[in-house]
C-alpha cells in the first residue's frame, strides 16, 4: 500500500473513532444508532463499515484505544498525569464506557476481541519494573501488584467522575505517589 | 407498635432482601422479574410491595445496606477486613450493583431516595477524625480526601472482582495501609 493511502487510512479511521466516541457519550451504546454514528462522523454507513466491520467492533477499538493512551501517558509521563487527565474526563464518556465494559466483560467475542489485539499489558509491566530498578517504585512489593493498585486507584477515580461526585485529584496523586514510593518502604521497614 | 410485631416486621424485611438480593444477582435488575421475586423470597408479591413500594425501593434498599455494611466494617475493623470482604462478594452481584447504581446515578429519584435515607457519611467522617487524633491515620490530609482515596480504591477492588479479573488482596491492603500510616507522612515530609 503507497504511504499516503495508509496516511489517508488512518485519519479517516481516528475520525470515524472521534465521532463514535461523540455518539456513545451522548445517547450511551444503545441510542447510538447508525442514522448517530453516521451523523456524528459525518461519513456513510459503508465508509463507517470498512473500517469497522461491526458496532462492537468500533467499542472495542474505542476501548483498547482508551487503555492505550492512559498505559502511554503512565509509561511517558507517570501516574499523576494519568490521574490528571482520568479527572477531567468527560463523565457521560466514562458511564458509558465503565457501563457497557462491565455488561460485555463475560461475552466471550468482547474477551477475545479485547485480548487479542493489544501489548499495553507487557509495556506497563516492563516501565513498573524499570521504576522499581531505578529506585523510583518500592520493590518490596511485585510489580504487577504495584500496577494493579494503581489501576484500581485510576478506575475508582473513573466511577467518581461517571458519578459527577465531587473530585479534588491533587490528594489522591499525593497519596498514591506515597503507596508506591520507595521511600515510603524504607520507613516502614526500618 | 408491641416489641414482637417490630421484630418481626424486621426479620420479614431482612428475608425479602436476602431473596432480592438473590434474585438481582442471578438474573440482572431487568430480569428479576415479580415472579422470580417472589420465588427467591418465598413470599407473595402483596407480601413484598407492602415492605418495599417498587422495585426501584428494593434495589435502593439493597444499596444502603451494602453501603452500610462496608461503613461499618470500616468503622469497626478497619480498611483490611473491608477490602478482604470486597475482594470475596459474588462477581455477580458486584457487577449488578455497580451497573444498576451507575446508570441510576443521574435519576434525581435515584438520588433522593439514596440521600435520603442514610447517616453514613458523617458516621465515617467522625472515625476518619478520630483515627486521625489517635495518630494512626496521618494528619496532614483532609480526613474528607482518606476517606475517598479508600473509597477509591474499594470501588477499583469491586470493579475488579465484578470483571473476574484476578484479585489478591493482601498487596492492595498493604499498600493502601502505607498510603494513609501516620508513619509514612514523617518518612516522607522529613
Amino acid at each position: 500500500m503507497p504511504k499516503v493511502s495508509a496516511e489517508h487510512s488512518e485519519a479517516r479511521r481516528a475520525e470515524i473513532l472521534d465521532g463514535a466516541r461523540r455518539a456513545f457519550s451522548r445517547w450511551g451504546y444503545e441510542g447510538a444508532t447508525v442514522a448517530r454514528l453516521e451523523s456524528e462522523t459525518g461519513l456513510s454507513r459503508g465508509a463507517i463499515f470498512h473500517y469497522f466491520g461491526s458496532k462492537l467492533d468500533l467499542f472495542v477499538a474505542l476501548a483498547i484505544e482508551e487503555n492505550h493512551r492512559y498505559i502511554s501517558l503512565i509509561v511517558e509521563r507517570g501516574f499523576d498525569d494519568a490521574l490528571r487527565s482520568m479527572a477531567n474526563e468527560s463523565p457521560e464518556w466514562l458511564g458509558m464506557l465503565l457501563e457497557i465494559q462491565g455488561r460485555l466483560r463475560h461475552d466471550p467475542k468482547f474477551v477475545e476481541k479485547m485480548e487479542g489485539m493489544s501489548d499495553d499489558r507487557e509495556r506497563i509491566a516492563a516501565w513498573l519494573q524499570d521504576a522499581q530498578a531505578r529506585g523510583e517504585l518500592r520493590d518490596d512489593i511485585e510489580p504487577v501488584h504495584l500496577g494493579r493498585f494503581a489501576s484500581m486507584v485510576l478506575n475508582g477515580l473513573a466511577l467518581r467522575v461517571a458519578g459527577k461526585d465531587p473530585v479534588d485529584v491533587e490528594p489522591v496523586i499525593a497519596l498514591l505517589h506515597d503507596a508506591l514510593d520507595h521511600r515510603t518502604q524504607e520507613a516502614l521497614t526500618e
